[in-house]
């Protein structure tokens, strides 16, 4: 069972999850061989949960599909650390990199987010809800089919509320969103009509990218189809830029949407996309420090190059 | 040059050093293979700078060595990222794993470290100082050659300030130091006359050992002889049976030493020994989250069976 403890010095908080032990994992160095043993090849459908949600093709065959995380460190039962977790399984081909997918393609997978947070919205005990994709094993992957992941929690993380808090005290002290504000004065990557990308000068990781909406919204589901569309136009620009600067290194994305009921002027919905250009070492863990070894402007300078 | 950069919303520190982009870098599948051009092996001492001290044997030869480093973060000029970094090449064999160390070349290492705390402190500009061990690729290491780092900074990190914040009114709730408390409260792992290990029920990486001197004492660098040669036995005991149970992980050791003039009731010195059993990921980026798949203890009964 699942437990959840908060350290009381740094404020971060642990769950302590004996179950995902036993996930399986591939073995990174032959991860390029496409195997009969892969769970989330097609064809294997059985050796996973049943779909959430599937999209089909004219052939009847799925696509992109979602279920339940086999091996949750959330469960439903225990009220402490309740949550949901799911898998999104994003192509039927075991070797595709995010950023050479069609743009109609990842835009059917952004679509699923969308669908799914607000499925799962709709279960009275979720309070959070978080979409994330973890490619590489030194990015936190176990497996190397493409995956994005999307968890939902019966509560409000620790780290949240502090950071909303300093995100209502940023607003109130410059009469404006942070991330509207960090738009403008950050080194722009690539923009279209909808969303813009840029560096922020506090990048912990070098080619770190941030995406928000140009308007100010404050959740990822209420984004619009045509809008889904430009947001894709705008992760493959950067992915591949990435790609062909770090030769498709390992790397997060991660969704940021707003929790509660109502829009705030204070929280911006955002994607960050992190390379993982170096290692969390020990120095970091001891100061809470970054040693970033490419300055914004540098970065954005070059992936920009590359668009 | 270096730049210092506080994230206003997450409280973490980014800095910013391109210097460090030119540092030499292993290659790791290759790192057993001692390499002529391994700029901390005995005879190539000319590719690094010169010592800032140094520990001889009977025919004169350096059996471990400290300079500062090659490739800094912190530049001693700037005054907003001022600071002084080191290196401690631990041994003249470049294949060496710390928990093969003997007992007597582990404490004299361990003295290493306090002699140059003590020396390092002298400097009035430094106010913060932490000295930690990156082991393997995964845990940030850039060298293979067993290493040390000591880094003495001009100002607090913000993190650090936080967390004597968090220290302080603990101990004014609980009339009793947190560390004191959770030796108390933990799993233990081993003990000897002078030192306790345990694992914290916040532990965020299985296998993760705390060490702290029974009695209550805020500077590491006030550590006896003897305390020292203790401190090398536990560090011993716990890297054997850490390196039986996971086969030589890669590995984070810090040292947490208080700052300021004077002990603290607060503040009891300590050090964190991280197996790298897992990589950070979207997850915890996104929400502060560590998801540990062994319980503080399960681990700690592992490790105890095999000390």
């Amino acid at each position: 069972m699942s437990e959840l403890r908060l350290d009381p010095v740094e404020k971060y908080t642990v769950v302590v999850a004996p179950e995902r032990n036993k996930r399986p994992k591939d073995i990174w160095e032959n991860s390029n061989i496409i195997s009969a043993e892969c769970p989330f090849c097609p064809g294997n459908e059985e050796m996973t949960p049943p779909d959430s949600f599937s999209l089909k093709n004219n052939l009847e065959k799925w696509t992109i599909r979602t279920f339940p995380n086999k091996y949750p460190a959330f469960i439903d039962s225990s009220k402490a650390v309740s949550g949901t977790q799911e898998i999104i399984v994003e192509s039927v081909n075991h070797n595709l990199n995010m950023g050479e997918y069609s743009q109609r393609h990842l835009t059917d997978i952004l679509c699923t987010y969308k669908n799914r947070i607000i499925s799962l919205k709709k279960k009275a005990d979720i309070k959070y809800i978080v979409v994330f994709k973890n490619h590489g094993a030194s990015a936190g992957a176990s497996l190397f089919h493409p995956h994005s992941q999307i968890v939902g929690l019966g509560f409000v993380p620790a780290k949240i509320i502090e950071k909303t808090k300093a995100l209502k005290s940023l607003f109130h002290k410059n009469s404006e969103c942070y991330y509207c504000g960090l738009a403008k004065s950050s080194n722009t990557v690539y923009e279209n009509n909808s969303f813009v990308s840029f560096i922020p000068e506090t990048a912990r990781f070098s080619y770190e990218c941030w995406i928000i909406p140009k308007r100010h919204k404050t959740f990822y589901e209420e984004t619009t189809p045509v809008q889904l569309e430009h947001l894709a136009d705008v992760i493959l620009k950067l992915l591949k830029s990435i790609n062909g600067l770090l030769d498709f290194p390992a790397l997060n994305l991660i969704i940021n949407t707003g929790y509660g009921e109502k829009t705030e002027p204070f929280f911006h919905w955002n994607i960050q996309l992190v390379p993982r250009t170096a290692q969390l070492a020990g120095f970091e863990m001891a100061t809470g420090f970054y040693i970033n070894e490419v300055s914004a402007l540098q970065a954005a300078s070059q992936l920009k190059n590359l668009i």
